[in-house]
């Protein structure tokens, strides 16, 4: 393990978070509270380690897998421990456990929280707290390597840790060129939403933390009740942007290269569509009997349907209160999730498609033993190592799943609860059913079990392997 | 598709129902009950049928991969079918989609029951309810083929189709021999258990009836309190029979064959014994508080951690009233379920162990990219088609199991019951959790859930690929 290189990293990490940090200090400067000093002393803190970490070079600048890897999952970790000091530190979250837990559900865009009450939180920290789902939504490093050309040739192992889906798509020979249009796409998305959020009534602050929240499929609201007391166009609009976060960005770097038939053709793009659009019309039909008129039902149907697939978290509605069909169509939405290479979380559509296509290509070989056929996706063949990779994904996502449950069982709370709330941590959505349903939260789960869950956010966010790796021996080896 | 070839194999099976049937008839005798006749009846049926389709053999009696699933599957529906007769006849269970659901889940060692009064059912009825666990167990076309040498060269196809596991073992180069032995072992196993159970006061009817539950790992019980009656001593045979049954049948024949050490190293079931110790122990540390005495949790934990891992489903205690944790522990086992090459069910513990070190060789690969291992178990590389499709049957098993769970949401029940239903069906194990634990049965479901649920019952001890390929357009095309 090539040490003074991960430190390395792990310095330009904190020094980007003491960047971040100064827009909840301008926050707290606008509102005139005294929350922001906190934030002032974290932001100095971090650039201070950032500032002895980074100031040599290390000779060996070579980053192999692996160490790309533990890099990412540390820098999550070390990035989401220095931003949750602010909420103990103001006192807002006074454990640092719950804050952790609050923090880590912010970067990795879960959205899930351990608040009861979100109002009495400071502007500046409500403000932090949104923020990071935007952080963690493209992700810090891919931000990083945008404006940074931090480490030449091997940036790509470090994205290849961050970026979810089962293969890392990039559009330009340059892994910087790639971030920098990802990021550029984000940052036009982002913007489009304030806008419009503005345009139809909503106040400055509301707009942008719900943006964040919604490109960044996190889904920290700023009240109570998340969504349900905005004006219904503010509703549509969020859940229109949910879907366009949690479409493949490859879809708009086509679009933006003109290549509209390619970009329209692309299956994963369809795929993501025709699941919502079914599951949407089938919710409408379930809910009926829940909503006054048939328009309010299609609006709250596809906003619950468009928050829990992109794996935003947002409710309009308790769907905690629905009958059981369509809610159980949400919690199959949750593990099915976003697009890879979107900000959503979850399995992501293109390892349903794989799946599909690798079982119906075993019918294939058990009816004629000996055909040989590749499987493709946009009419190109898909590397045998990426489905190979994508089953093994699949089977770890069980077995820790399963895991999580079983330990979770330890707080005797029932398992409908444990269930979902591995669910909606582990595929980084925010509510699950019960006692975390969306007018609900995480605060009655005892710390070992808030752990857990914590880790379950940041397996989801990096997609299992890079934390995983952090407990084989092997990953510490010296080579 | 050689339909006429797959008619042939459909007669036989028929046949050797027929031949079946005469046990309860015999009973029927015995008790001198009038329900005696329908059994008769439908005997006679069979048999006339089958007369009809084995007449003449084809000409072309090859049989391909596809043929052998698409056989197999039809058989096990076809078999269910006759088998459910005499329930709508004798008027014990008048509805034929219920009657099918009682047959299915007894020929598939499932033992979910529809019934909510057991004990009102004839000895007849009784006896042959549980003696379809017997038969479905080991697996009606190793029967058929240890006695019958039906297809020459091409019985492996329906071995594949109806044995348990990743991989087929033939313990000897003939399949013919195989069957035998595999035969061989279970009657032993079979006698040995029925003869304990009456050495330690158990009546003959409950002693044959317990012990086709036990060993094919059925778990229809004739009382409605399943085993919870039965005096200490008869739990613990129980328990010691369902895990031997539960065990591969590899172990056994290398006793036979004296190779002592071999069988004592084999990976699997060292795994299998290891999980049922520490879970026993876990679950018996927190039921401590549920029972008066040490002894008492120690009896009642084990009996339901060999009854669920084992996929039996007999319950000395309602496990739906135990706290959360060991709830999820006994949830957890219900998808790892017995070894390969067993009478049980689940996902088996083989392909547990392949998938923890696929996961380990993954991120092998991620630390040292350039290297390659192969997968051992038992000091052998496992091939890679066995690899590959054990994850793709993890894949499929996910998929099909999500798909049950929504469809079953249509009847507004609880997530927990929906979730353990089709755990405790797809499985084979019987009991779930709330509605349908252990005091409970299947009997509030609707008749489209029953439906499912009796297709995940054929599908989680066919292995799902037989009964996916009878929905492939493909496998019913013409060569």
């Amino acid at each position: 393990m090539n040490i003074r290189m991960v430190r390395y990293i792990l310095g330009w990490v904190l020094r980007f978070e003491s960047i971040f940090l100064c827009l909840p200090i301008l926050v707290s400067v606008i509102y005139g509270e005294r929350e922001g000093i906190p934030y002032v002393i974290v932001a100095v803190l971090c650039f201070a380690i950032s500032w002895m970490c980074t100031r040599k070079k290390p000779e060996i600048n070579r980053l192999c897998a692996r160490e790309g890897f533990v890099s990412v999952s540390l820098s999550w970790i070390v990035m989401s421990a220095f931003g949750a000091l602010p909420f103990v530190m103001t006192g807002e979250i006074p454990n640092f456990v719950d804050a952790m837990f609050e923090t880590i559900s912010g970067f990795t865009t879960t959205g899930a929280s351990i608040l009861t009450d979100v109002e009495a939180l400071s502007y500046t920290s409500l403000f932090w707290r949104s923020f990071t789902h935007w952080i963690g939504g493209m992700g810090v490093f891919v931000f990083i390597m945008a404006v940074l050309p931090l480490l030449g040739g091997t940036d790509l192992n470090l994205m290849k840790a961050e970026s979810p889906g089962p293969s890392v798509g990039k559009f330009v020979p340059k892994v910087k060129d790639t971030a920098k249009i990802l990021y550029g796409i984000y940052i036009l998305i982002t913007v489009v939403e304030v806008l419009l959020l503005l345009l139809f009534g909503m106040p400055l602050f509301d707009a942008l933390t719900s943006t964040f929240g919604t490109v960044g499929t996190g889904g920290f609201g700023i009240k109570n009740d998340s969504f349900a007391s905005y004006a219904p166009a503010l509703q549509n609009i969020v859940t229109i942007f949910m879907i366009l976060s949690g479409m493949n960005f490859t879809f708009y770097f086509l679009l933006l290269r003109k290549k509209f038939s390619q970009a329209l053709k692309m299956e994963e793009i369809r795929t993501y569509l025709a699941i919502i659009t079914i599951t949407g019309v089938l919710v409408c039909i379930f809910t009926r009997q829940h909503f006054a008129t048939v328009g309010e039902t299609i609006r709250h149907s596809f906003f619950q349907v468009g928050s829990i697939i992109t794996t935003t978290g947002f409710a309009t509605t308790d769907f905690n209160l629905w009958p059981q069909f369509p809610k159980t169509i949400l919690i199959i939405l949750m593990f099915i999730g976003a697009c890879a290479g979107s900000t959503g979380g979850g399995m992501k559509v293109s390892r349903f498609i794989i799946v599909f296509k690798t079982i119906k290509k075993e019918i294939g070989i058990l009816i004629h033993p000996r055909e040989i056929k590749k499987i493709q996706m946009d009419g190109v063949s898909i590397a045998h190592e990426t489905v190979r990779a994508t089953n093994v994904y699949i089977a770890s996502y069980f077995m820790m799943f399963l895991l999580s449950v079983v330990v979770l069982g330890i707080d005797n709370l029932d398992f409908t609860t444990n269930f979902t709330a591995v669910a909606a941590t582990f595929n980084n959505i925010g509510p699950g059913m019960e006692l975390v349903g969306p007018t609900s939260n995480y605060s009655m789960f005892s710390p070992i079990c808030k752990v857990i869950l914590s880790f379950d956010m940041l397996a989801g966010r990096l997609e299992i392997f890079p934390m995983l790796m952090l407990f084989s021996r092997r990953s510490w080896k010296r080579l």
